[in-house]
């Protein structure tokens, strides 16, 4: 019977994804891409999204024309994803949105990623103050304001690629203590300066706490570093870097 | 300046797609199956998705369990998706929820398909009592309520891919007149038998009024057929039919 | 003091408004096109509008982009209000919408027109079977949903330039008894088919209850004829036309 | 066909103010009539308005009595837009809000002013210190709460005309630094003083950051100066200061 | 202690009226008048108001200028109530709407009459086929949408003074049976007419089902009959013609 | 770990509960009794519950008075359940409405029966024009609106004990065809008869559709029956019929 | 006409009362207190009052038990009024709220207040630092969330009888200044204490600020006194006390 | 007659408890229990919950898994409450939390606790810096957002038992002045950590303020400690210690 093969198989995903190397909390450019880069490096890796579909703010390109551009540095992560890419000229390369969205996510799932849709981060597991873990719940049961207590995984790493919001960084500041910044607090996201966003991007991919990375839009909002502009490269490159400073870590 | 190509290659491709072969409503399972077989076969074909994201209701798997189920049948629809499959028995093979929706989008815009998010079909364009076209819409205006006229756009043919709701077939049926079934009217969706609906998803997928075929779970909405179960397998095969009856029209 | 400045002007102007030649509900291209007519023939008009800006439906062009359309036959309306129009052949000519909306409010006002804005119609004053006004209420305290009585206007003839949905000739049909179409009851609007539109719209346009005229788009919609697409020149016209019968009346 | 004229009219327009002179936030008296003078001095510029409508606070007078109020000081800017003024002694003189606001928005268009409304201003581009532009985004993505990225447009000065909220002079402060305010913070407006507040709006029309003027109600809101009565000749008065102050720098 | 005082005060009353001569269900201008009329007769007579304060539709006069008129023949019941009058000429009185509604409340209770007040009417008591009581709850569970069954309370007879809505009557006719009417069903209120609207409230105050009489507003909206203008003469009428005809059956 | 204490427990229960001989919707005084003594009979039975917390509207007994009355005739019941009772002469006995609700369900669970709150019954599973099972969805998916599948379980035999709504027959009637009553169709419950509503719920507890059973306040109202007073016997009494004419069958 | 009658009594009353002897703000048991000796001293006295009804927080008694209580010192007040009451022993009277309510209102009209309700002030005018009047709009226009400027009035002393929120003194601390308070800000209300905070009330019945008195439960609130019981009586002497000590000033 | 036994009985139970030994705010786990054991010892309590259903937090076990878990020092609270629990090894027990709610509630009411349900308390009665009770309304009113005057009742001792948000001690903290904590000040509860939280939250149950006891998840929250895995015996034993402080103090 259907219902048993679907509920079954979620079961099995669900009970093996309860302890595993690495939790990542959001599914957009720099989550998939960190989450693609630890699993073809063979690390079990939980990725928790609170929305139905992946993607982030992906889909809807710049003011909802379909369209995003990325520099010649990052190309060779869509060239991976087998996205056609347009040659704009000065470096820039645009791609169709949607086609992004759907072939980060395709790629992360063939490296052995494994994704949880409608699920929450709202708080971290805290063992002698490192970060080991995810405090989860369903979104929809936040949505509808249910009064429900949520469960935990462990994981030995974690990253916080849920965009602008940085929201583990948040809730770490302010459910544990200082963060791995110059003030030990968050700063705000800076006005937008496409030239020095893309690159800060990458420079602020960092252990913020012990146990937790920040990848993405997010790194720039901890480090008050500027928005950058419509453009996802530094984005793809930062999920990249925070792979690579956990693989490290994990050796 | 990335907000200039950004802007002028929407611009380019919005243009291009005002006059089209077909035009689809709906990128979820069916609306993606037809768009890629029509696509494969040269034609020109435009999806508009109301949401920001496509896929409809396949993220969610069975009660947010990110699973879903195909009978043997469909098999080599996701197969040629490279969806990886598990074999459960009995005909029955079960697959990452999250992986099927990206890769039927992957497939259906490397066929050629052009996909428009973020836009809402709110009635068709009719000539001499065929529909010829869709009358479109920013889903984010009708959402905020703000008092926007929409704009029009022309296709051969129409499909109809909205799922449940056969929001087309209402319009048609209720500014328009009858439509190609018994009672001339649309008929509810029965409950839930899923040795039935299976089966009469792709009977009902029909051209439902000149112009105009309708595909996915609405085929069963308008014709007073069951709801399938959790089973995904039907409104596969329901997309490529109207591909099919579309094609042998065109030809 | 700059309220008691206010204060009494506006006493005035509402005191002498109670009665008037015609009264009409709804500030889009009909109403302030058929105003602008009116009181250019010398006669006393009212026009209420229930938002605080006038213009309806034209402000946003077509799906937000601020253009919209009139074929050669309504040109000289907009010649006449001044606006800027570009000749983008076969007949059509393409305006800012915008500017359509500023100015046609600009000569409406300068011919005489008075305008009470933030005021709804909620029903009409009836005598011997004849609408002959208007009775309104704040639409302010419509929206904060305050239990307040509204008072009434009264009029020789009235106007009904509501848009689509054709609110006082619903109010009639409900409140009253039948109107003057084959049915006696109102039609839904028909899906969009420009060609026939721009022209049922102006023959439409018609006295539909005695003292009560419909213009503009409401007029295609208590016919049963088709919508319009974005092209405002049959709005235009509709409320000329609607004027011009008016005239006549009173003479 | 009517979508193709439309859509190429907008594309086009749209495309060709992606640089501009002057962005103005803000289609409200102020920002009208500082727009209006730039352009009468052949200088690029463009006008964000964040709803369908122009004119702000204009429409409703006071209290929803369709009147406003100016002094004799800024009654030649309303001559100019052939505006009705009624002479109330003391040097009052009085108008019909509804044609202020029309006037206001055709003098500004005749002069060459692109306005693109619907659209918001949600941060500013930021180079070496200085706002060179606005990013922004569809007022109806930001409605509807769709997580939508923005695009940017480039700009050599910027006129906050947001009114009492000071958007921009708020974002400016809060993702940028110290403005240009004894504090380098910004104020909270001052309750009403009539004699006062039409007096310091003019005074405290400035450049508040390198590249950022403000002008209108937000002038008095950032210095901290007192509201101003139901009077609107002040803010016409700061609209023109802004604009010449930006000549001065463009020369 | 004064908790204990307000309780029992209020204990002690509700237990009392829980059998009564007399329910009405509305406060507003019929509701109290029908109240003293009865209470003066020496009946024990229970008002319920669903809001917190009384008097409906009284407080905002029209269109919330505090005025109301009465025409001579309904003044006899505001000088009983001491309310004090202007002579408008051909009949009319006008009279502070704030005066009216607190000054028709002061002397209903003054006669004895038992308001309770956030109390919602749900539905009716029925034996018989005869009204014979209330079914009640608190309007607060109503609003918030709590799930919590309703009480009953007693009464020999009960008038709907609900206003236009009807709401008692619409309730008998759904779960009950045909209403004494042509019809035997509910008619909407007609159009303003306020000649014939303030003549027919007195006609159609009436049993419109054993137990059951209808008052005000109402008795317009179940007999079809037109809508009043801005006058409350009638509804006073009404009142007192309900108390009458209560009191020739109670004796 | 307790995550995979909790997750594993769920797992087995909830899969060794998808084929069962009952599944109840509605975990209110008649679903709660009707499953208890099926359970006790030794029949596995499945309760499923929309709300976080079971009880229906027993909570608030009237009013939020939390108290309710029972009539003797159903005595026996709260007394197995251990609840105290408060005689109330006349044959009727009060209760403390928090007791009894948490009493009704700790002996039900005692019992056996096996109850998943926050689960909505969306549609049944039909099979040979005979209800062989639920169709059900998280509640807080629905309340949230997220676009999520159901899943089914199958089941001997169901019942409808969802209250005045009756929601599941009214799922039937729509979505399969005519109920077991006289017209075929579900009618609207009466207004108040304690006397006849307490008689009625239980003589109209029957099997309305093959394999549906409706019981408790759901019975009078798909009957046409009077609504019962604040007395929750009948409904008592009526889950216990329930029991026995499944209990009939499943011999 | 009666639009006519209705509309030009408002507007005369609106008119002569731009500038009058003392401005008062909520019509709260204070507030119409307040105003009552003010007018009887014959003082021009106007009463704002945000809601349709007056009485605020009075109707609902206590726990919407209309029932209120006060001490013998106030009980003058009430007999003034003609409020029956009950001795309750100890020095407490009980009153029903709805009763005192109505009647608080009634005699404050016979002695000549003039109170426009659906009015909120949204600032106060200022002039050499002293209070001179109110900044009022329509609350409908407020709650309907329209941009719309507000209106000022005169008077030569202000009463902020807004209750617990003591909003106007909010606004002149934020807007203005200094208050005339201990810390020169404003204080939150204590937890209850019905014995001190009944003699608090009064003795914090101060003038606040040059022009601005405040009266009832907001003069415990800014000078951070505890809440009252649920008592009256405190109120109503506050209200007359600063009547008193604005009649010393206006002599 | 119906109504009057159920009013009757609650308001002799209401009146009866406007003075007790101690009034809990909360029933969630550690209410109920510190209730339970506190009637136990022949105390008069009383417990008001301001949803209707008690049980808080419980109902839903953890994610909506109806299953919690309790560790084997708090396994005889459970085992007092006839609660069947599944030994899941190393020390930890799993229960139905469906099971776990109603017979700890069960418990409670039969060692004589009285349960007041949909009511709020808004505020503590304080005399001579202690809190002796609480200030009550029902929440119906609050969530409906009605002004309406609470009541208060009078209690020798206190609990905050309202969970997470620590209500009572806020409202102590905001409007009395500093708790008895290191900082005087309350804490944020801190990141999750199941050994540590289970530990703490039984020693951090204390006197937080004179005649204020905290207990369950808020003694954690008041003090800053971790919060708790889904465990559920820590709350059990706080809610007891809670009890047995206030007996010592009671003697």
């Amino acid at each position: 019977m259907v219902t048993r093969i679907i509920f079954e198989r979620f079961s099995k995903e669900f009970s093996s994804n309860i302890e595993v190397d690495v939790a990542i909390a959001g599914a957009g450019p720099s989550g998939l891409t960190a989450a693609k880069y630890l699993a073809k490096a063979e690390k079990k890796v939980v990725l928790f999204e609170r929305k139905l579909s992946v993607g982030g703010g992906m889909w809807g390109g710049g003011m909802t024309f379909p369209v995003i551009v990325v520099q010649k540095e990052s190309k060779y992560i869509l060239d991976d994803a087998h996205v056609q890419l347009k040659n704009e000229g000065n470096g820039y390369y645009s791609a169709d949105s949607i086609e992004v969205t759907s072939k980060l996510c395709s790629v992360a799932i063939d490296a052995g990623v494994r994704i949880f849709n409608t699920i929450s981060v709202e708080d971290v597991l805290l063992d002698n103050m490192k970060v080991n873990g995810f405090v989860i719940n369903w979104s929809a049961v936040m949505i509808a304001g249910l009064h429900v207590d949520p469960l935990s995984i462990r994981a030995k790493y974690c990253i916080d690629a849920t965009g602008h919001a940085a929201e583990i960084c948040h809730i770490v500041k302010r459910k544990v203590g200082s963060l791995n910044t110059p003030s030990g607090d968050l700063e705000k996201e800076r006005s937008m300066c496409a030239e020095i966003g893309e690159r800060t991007v990458v420079e602020n991919t960092k252990e913020v706490f012990p146990g937790l990375f920040v990848a993405g839009m997010g790194a720039n909002a901890v480090y008050g570093a500027p928005r950058m502009g419509p453009i996802f490269g530094g984005m793809l490159l930062s999920g990249e870097k925070a792979a690579k400073l956990i693989l490290k870590k994990l050796k």
